[in-house]
């Protein structure tokens, strides 16, 4: 029997969800498209339609929902009978959502850290502010709830997780890098929620060192990567959701996170955060209306999915482990590679948004056969990683380990390490 | 009989004005000051006690008034038995308060070009499009209306006046040129209200040249100047009001504005403007609020009232004109420079604001002793130039003349010229 998909939010990241998991409608069964604005929920059942993404004749349903509304949510799960719900609506739901999904048994996926409107960037570890007060709740009910199945958080908990078991005997340290080397051509845009994105960078830079969690500026910390595919590129230390979960699941005294940014977006981001117009605190106009300024960037910014016709390039995500293996000192680099005109030919989307949505994609097809049904809360270090990156590789989000110079795609190297 | 004076508005720039009619208002009778905000014009009220700028003791009221209200603003008039209204409340006011004082027979005096909330920056010349419509009612009504009272337009109008009648046969071209040198030490500010202040740069930059309009791009042309105490500044060519004006008054050719900006003034100015910061037009957040962003970003910027206490440093603004006086090639600079921490030691202002407010007050004083109560509609150049600058000077803004290298009060200079 499939269990029906109940899709919360229908931005960029749910349109590549709700696409890729049309693409296995025959394991998923009814696809429903649910956010507070009906007609974005609806061009999105268009362009399925549009991009023929059905494997097989299906039902393909929007709605209007407000997910901060529980009792609302739960009908809607109750009336689609949706046995998974994929939370990839904005960040201020997830609670909200993953209460529904308790009082419904349901299971539940988002791939990015709740946060309250008011308030950016709390104490470390993030998840434990909200998400992991319902760990004991949702162990209670038998629901399975995945946090941060996109990619990064997500696929690079998933490569964590691989170099641990499968390449070191001790990690001594995981450097995530994070580089967009893609052009869309505009002034100014975010390739994501401006929102997230900016609230992502306002706040205090959290990394693990030491085994300790160390607090920097942001753009404090710059690294020069030589990467594959994209080549040279500057990274600054970023505070991140995975190093969150890394942190306390792995035995890894040193976990950071390294975003690249470019002179242009660096200037712009300081400009707007010293005046004051990155802050998700209200002020008033001298017409005494109540606005924050955070939200009206959000508003005079390109909606991010409206980057992806003329996006042009690549993004190279992946973690740099070093540690020691049979006595020997070790480092691999495990990464992907998306191209964003690829990613637009196949369902119209930039690979930001591409790679964030197919894995929580996948995640659902494997809580739907059976192997991520955990019926508990769970990050995704926490689970097996070689079914979801097989088949992530098979969805279109490959995996390669660069080692001593040599790139080689991971399902070319499972027979050797797995031996 | 004194006149009594209502001052509309209470922002930098009314608070300069309170204060130097305070220190005449045995001239100008009573003093009402009337803006939406009642404490901002209680606050400008305590402060001119504070500095005991009443030079005798006398009524000083503050009042709330909305003055697009045009019935309200009538009867605030006639309540207050004003018989001058100083309107530097903001750019949207003009028309309202004009047409209140043509209804009650009060004089009308301002410092800026009258604006349309949803509109920037229309075809030239600016005052034809909404003062110079009432022209005619202003003379069948015997009001006097004196248009741009403030430094620039105001004084610099005088200038040109001056340098016409007194010291070319021939002008050939004026330059307007606006320095302020000064540091406030904040990361970011507008010396005056910041959404007049970036409305006036995001439009088409409007210069009278060849004795025609010509357009250019904001940022699109930038001279060196070496000025008096300032020294060496860069300054752009820019729209202002004056050259709408002065244009149609004076048979010059080349009338040109240029006003001095810092590469950190430009970097933020450009990026608030290509993000769509600087719009005058209401945009619709995520949330469903409808805002004007520029008017968001005015409420995270400072207060320009709040630049005086640290600011040092002085403004240079003056007219270079060039021409011919009897048969022989002359070239001079008019100006005046004024000292930010002066004007904050006397009366608790900035020399931005300091500037601006003066010359209202020096006309206010001129309508009052009949000098420049001429019942009709007037621009600056339009009047007798001299009684102006000679009380401005006994007003703390003294006029300079530059000409061979040497630098002149024009008050010493009075009895040569006049000769």
């Amino acid at each position: 029997m499939t269990p029906n998909l109940l899709i919360i939010g229908a931005g960029g990241v749910a349109h590549v969800v709700a696409h890729k998991c049309a693409q296995h409608n025959d394991r998923l069964g009814e696809i429903h498209i649910a956010s507070r604005t009906l007609e974005k929920c609806q061009a999105i059942v268009a362009s399925v339609h549009t991009k023929g993404s059905l494997r097989q004749p299906g039902v393909l349903h929007a709605h209007a929902l407000d997910a901060m509304d529980i009792d609302a949510t739960e009908a809607l799960i109750r009336e689609t009978a949706a046995r998974i719900v994929i939370n990839v609506g904005s960040a201020f739901l997830n609670m909200s959502v993953l209460e529904a999904c308790l009082r419904t048994g349901a299971a539940y996926l988002d791939t990015a850290i709740h946060e309250e409107p008011d308030r950016v960037c709390e104490a470390p570890p993030w998840y434990a502010n909200h998400e992991w007060k319902r760990r004991e709740a949702c162990a209670a009910a038998g629901v399975t709830a995945i946090l941060g199945a996109g990619f990064d958080p997500g696929v690079v908990n998933a490569y964590a997780r691989l170099a641990c078991d499968d390449y070191f005997d001790r990690v001594d340290s995981i450097d995530i890098v994070d580089i967009n080397a893609g052009k869309h051509g505009r002034y100014f845009a975010t390739n994501f929620d401006p929102e997230v994105n900016f609230r992502e960078f306002t706040g205090t830079v959290w990394s693990w060192q030491g085994g300790q969690w160390t607090a920097a500026q942001m753009f404090e910390y710059r690294k020069e990567w030589d990467l594959p595919v994209v080549g040279r590129q500057s990274a600054y230390l970023t505070g991140h959701d995975e190093l969150h979960s890394l942190s306390q699941h792995l035995d890894v005294p040193d976990i950071r996170f390294w975003m690249g940014f470019g002179e242009h977006y660096i200037n712009v981001f300081t400009v707007l955060k010293n005046l004051g117009m990155l802050s998700e605190q209200p002020v008033r106009t001298a017409e005494g209306q109540e606005v924050v300024p955070l939200k009206v960037l959000k508003a005079v910014l390109p909606d991010p999915a409206s980057l992806a016709p003329t996006y042009a390039g690549k993004t190279c995500i992946g973690n740099l482990v070093r540690g020691e293996k049979d006595g020997r000192a070790r480092e691999i680099f495990v990464y992907n590679v998306c191209d964003h005109a690829d990613s637009y030919r196949e369902i119209g989307s930039q690979a930001i948004s591409y790679t964030a949505g197919v894995p929580a994609a996948a995640a659902a097809l494997l809580i739907a056969d059976g192997t991520w049904r955990v019926g508990r809360m769970a990050n995704i270090e926490q689970l097996p990683p070689r079914p979801f990156l097989s088949l992530l590789a098979s969805m279109g989000l490959e995996t390669w380990v660069r080692e001593d110079g040599r790139d080689m795609p991971l399902a070319a190297l499972a027979d050797s390490v797995d031996a």
